[in-house]
């Protein structure tokens, strides 16, 4: 909603969000050329600010663009923090390559969290399987498909959601050519597995994917409480029959997975563990 | 370059090209969603308009996006040519989701034909193969990948064409996972190849790729001047035996390749009498 929209500038000023702010040719329109990070504040806080400042500068490495710093984006947050003190807000880092011949259009917005991801969380989701037709180990040696960065071009990711929802479901998991579960156009994927010496938390390994700053944090906080973890290809067959599966993300952050592909999923309690973990508030 | 840039309206009005036309939260930006179109103006008149607004509502329908009619785009199209009367020009057609709640954002920007893209055309471009992991069969019964849609989301083509850019090149062709020539990043690929009945001009078939409106127009021109033309599954090895290979786009037009993966290719003097077919401006 226009009203509740926070806009900032990199040097701190808030600009109103309904008063336009990028160029016509700016290559993140006409190109959906340039990179993002989205996270969560709660209570005014950013969650992972390092985490994503540093995948952020990672995206425009692999989009040869040369950014503002940390510091500099740190003052954009600070701007749309301080503006709404004590608030949970959704926080967007914003970097297109900008206009021809010209800088980077670099902002920070913040926004209401919404509704629906706050319900998910408990309520959980159904889920489509959607083929991606390429598998993570070969998006993974062809880095001029831009997998791994965190880029502005996303009508596919939100294509796939609108194919989802038309057909009463809340989102989507992507399977590779090779049969492996990859992840969701906005998520991480987790499921946890009964192994011969006891459960495991497993996700895919973060090859030709991106590499989910939620699902690490959660995999981290698991080792730290002795939940074995583990970085492996995961099947569809391996999520039937799994223990639970999430999917995990900077502002829904953890959401079982109700039913896969039209077949119910369990979840075996495990969601107010692994929301524990996560810090997820209540 | 910011000065030579027209932008107008669909009422028609021309704006400065200086002046931001987007906002911070419109999902043209934020999410590269959106569709869009270029043509050429040769003396103030332009290439295929009727095509291009053709597959621009075709692109909308895959993201079902709303779009204003065709008068209306013919409305802001003709504020740019106007602007700059009997001009060559490189004209655009831009619709994004717009804004959260918003209606799409549509306007059409007219600006200079690139020398590089005129000079391409005789001198040629050497191109380099890279894979793109998708078959043109897989992409087309996956239509949630949107490869069948001219989108806003393009960084994965100016990924391709900054890595061959990297390495002095001048172009890219995706090859698929079934090594079946796909498309370039923005361009469709045309071979003249001897079957037993004599020489025919290919392309490959339109699946899972963009239906170039050039290439459909060289091709409709081949067969009304009796040159047989196929649509057919193209391989590498195709092109290296071909009598010549050719980069078709609507701004460029019609570039003969050189060299393809390292390798030279002949053209066997057929450039000039398909820039005929194809009314390439002298």
């Amino acid at each position: 909603m226009a009203s509740d929209l926070l806009v900032a500038l990199l040097d701190g000023t808030l600009v109103p969000a309904d008063r336009p702010l990028l160029r016509a040719d700016d290559a993140g329109v006409t190109r959906g050329d340039g990179c993002f990070e989205t996270t969560l504040a709660v209570a005014g806080v950013p969650r992972d600010l390092p985490e994503h400042l540093a995948r952020l500068q990672l995206s425009a490495d692999l989009l040869d663009l040369v950014l503002p710093g940390p510091e500099d984006w740190t003052r954009g947050v600070d701007a749309v923090l301080g503006a709404r003190q004590g608030a949970d807000q959704v926080v967007r880092l914003i970097a297109t390559r900008g206009p021809e011949g010209g800088i980077p259009t670099c902002y920070v917005t913040g926004g209401p969290v919404p509704a629906s991801s706050v319900a998910q969380r408990t309520a959980g989701i159904r889920v489509a399987l959607l083929e991606r037709a390429v598998s993570g180990a070969d998006a993974a040696r062809m880095p001029w498909l831009l997998f791994g960065a965190k880029t502005l071009s996303y009508a596919m990711n939100m294509g796939a959601l609108r194919w989802a929802a038309a057909r009463g479901l809340d989102d989507v998991l992507f399977v590779g050519s090779d049969g492996a579960v990859l992840e969701g156009p906005r998520s991480s994927v987790v499921a946890l597995l009964e192994d011969d010496t006891g459960p495991v938390l497993c996700t895919p390994p973060a090859d030709g994917i991106l590499d989910g700053i939620t699902v690490r944090r959660l995999l981290g906080a698991a080792d730290a409480a002795g939940l074995a973890t583990s970085r492996r290809l995961l099947t569809v067959a391996d999520l039937q029959a799994a223990q639970g599966v999430w999917l995990t993300s900077s502002v829904r952050l953890l959401a079982p997975v109700t039913e896969l592909d039209g077949s119910p999923l369990v979840d075996g309690g495990w969601t107010p563990r692994l929301a524990a973990l996560l810090e997820v508030p209540a």
